[in-house]
């Protein structure tokens, strides 16, 4: 029989909210955390066992932070890729992977990887640069997504028409064919380091247009077993032909024939995951503490239907932040607030989120509403 | 409306596993902690926003602590509650308020409560030393205990006959007649500064008799209204006429007949209040932190019937702990494990527990027996 020992040390790169949601585990499971970010004030720098300030791009900052742990992950995708080799070549484990991150570091070769695999995805075309894309006339409409660098919605142009097309970015990028989707969908699936995968309940994510952010969502999304299907077997099989260990985020385009088209991934607990903490009997930061460390991963059953809507610095505020109606929302059967501990708001900043129980979709909706209204960070 | 701050610092006395979790809900709502304890490997140490070595029951080393606060609470009643009187002059609002600490930390005082406000409770007699202790055989058979500095099921005595009373403690102290009772339960309630009462669904606690100590619990307690309504209506009582302020955890003995005798209370998060983390919408550590900061209380709604089971440090072993068995647990569907950080073990230390959620009581049982097999605290 093992012993696990509580003498590990897991090395986060990112002090974000995702990072910061993962310490709750690490402290269940007396793993020690040390957390790497550039901002004195990140949402890690309180509950870290140790904080570090220091560049994420930086190849000798992440290698000699990693070098002091036993185990790193990451919770964000934008950071020195090679460090992270390095550390793998030293005989520190890496999860995910950096060869898992390294593809989905460049959306021009995460798109080949699925073309590769036969994931299903929407049509693209890989373009060099403003010129290259002018070429493709033919492909409108279309997103114009850069290969490197966009992060949470950035990166990402409308292209409808030629006009548009004069002012696509001018570096190495793709064009994605504009796909006429009905729902957008997202699932967590895990994979231990000993190959065991499990997938969370798929959820639906309702977009806030003008922002291009997920405004809240629903889990379980209400779906057909079609559609679950698919996007359960697309999760599962990104996983193993990624060889990743650790969780993937999946975000799908369902279309009006009910088929299941991978949009986004992400290797790191992800804002489509946060209501696990509440909703589920494992949570997706548990999940991916219980895969990388390799112990048998927990059961993803959901305890109740939720909804989790992200709380977003209202528009023309920036400064230090206040969270004005948090007694209104509090107030509301089922309704619990997390908020990220970041002292300043700016327009549109993910500054927390609250998650809402209850038995059935139409009162999440409405819940949804009400809190909307209820609550704004402002300054 | 009123604009809620994240610039909150809350002080916490005691830094055990109780402060531990009670650092959870603090994150979420964006409230720094500042932790005071004697031991620097305390399970606070690591989460805590600021960490400070000192001791509890030092005059001058509390009240300067707490002075660095905008509000106090504790985690352990053995504490000096003449520096949380000073602070509350001082106008830092010490909740639960000194006031309340004092009755609960002599049992002489905490019964005379009872009695004076109609709370039932086992007859008892108060004891001044030995000497007046031997007077009252025909007390017997009855608990000994400790009036001040009996904790966790310390500085109490089973007298059954009058050889044992001579070996009773010479200390201030009351003599308790042996209840003759069915069953142990226990129920929290709490109660915000605005006055807001609310509590959680009781739960069933079974006690290992050798160790003295909380063995495992299941919750919700499978019992009659009449038996509930007793505990709901004596927490809610005992909250009022204490006019306390944060969670207070009742332990009551039912009798054959079905009445609800009171036993012990703490004023504070409580053993038996752990699973409410997973199996509540709303934590006993959320709930405390929602009173105290004056925030409407959380629904107390139960999403799964939920065992909770104390992991005990393994009789003979001493020293760094490893948890054995760890991994069979996990692999139980619905157990979650919560370890305390306590780097060394010893015979009966707490280092954590184990939740299980499952849908039925006789499931719930024997998956408790299946956990207690599987795992071990052990160096």
């Amino acid at each position: 029989m093992k012993a696990f020992s509580q003498n590990i040390t897991l090395g986060i790169v990112g002090g974000g909210q995702l990072g910061r949601m993962l310490i709750e585990p690490c402290l269940n499971f007396g793993v020690s955390t040390r957390v790497l970010d550039p901002d004195p004030e990140a949402p890690c720098s309180q509950p870290a066992g140790s904080f570090h300030v220091g560049s994420l791009q930086d190849y000798d900052t992440v290698l000699e932070f990693g070098r002091q742990c036993d185990l790193v992950t990451i919770e964000i995708e934008n950071i020195n890729v090679q460090a992270l080799y390095q550390l793998e070549q030293e005989g520190i484990p890496v999860y995910p992977q950096a060869s898992a991150i390294e593809i989905i570091q460049d959306k021009r070769v995460q798109k080949q990887f699925y073309l590769d695999n036969d994931i299903p995805t929407a049509d693209f075309v890989l373009v060099e640069n403003r010129e290259d894309a002018r070429q493709h006339t033919s492909f409108l409409p279309a997103f114009n997504k850069m290969g490197k660098g966009g992060y949470d919605g950035g990166g990402v142009q409308k292209i409808e028409n030629l006009e548009d097309l004069d002012k696509v970015y001018d570096t190495p990028g793709l064009l994605e064919k504009f796909v006429v989707f009905e729902r957008e969908i997202s699932i967590i699936a895990a994979r231990s380091v000993s190959g065991e995968i499990s997938v969370f309940p798929v959820v639906e994510c309702i977009f806030h247009e003008e922002r291009n952010l997920v405004d809240y969502l629903l889990a379980p999304a209400d779906l057909s077993a079609y559609v679950r299907e698919q996007a359960e077997e697309i999760a599962v099989k990104l996983m193993k032909k990624m060889g990743l260990v650790g969780i993937l985020a999946v975000e799908c385009f369902v279309t009006k024939e009910g088929d299941v088209l991978v949009n986004e991934i992400a290797p790191r607990p992800h804002n489509s995951g946060h209501q696990s903490r509440e909703a589920n009997i494992t949570s997706q930061y548990e999940q991916l503490l219980r895969a990388i460390l390799d112990l048998p991963l927990g059961s993803t059953a959901t305890l109740s239907p939720s909804a989790m809507l992200n709380l977003l610095g209202e528009d023309g505020h920036t400064g230090p932040a206040k969270i004005e109606g948090l007694e209104d929302v509090l107030a509301m059967r089922g309704a619990s607030v997390t908020l990220y501990g970041k002292k300043n708001t700016r327009p549109f900043r993910k500054m927390g989120h609250i998650t809402m129980l209850a038995s059935d979709r139409d009162e999440l909706n409405s819940m949804v509403r009400e809190a909307r209204n209820k609550i704004r960070i402002i300054t």
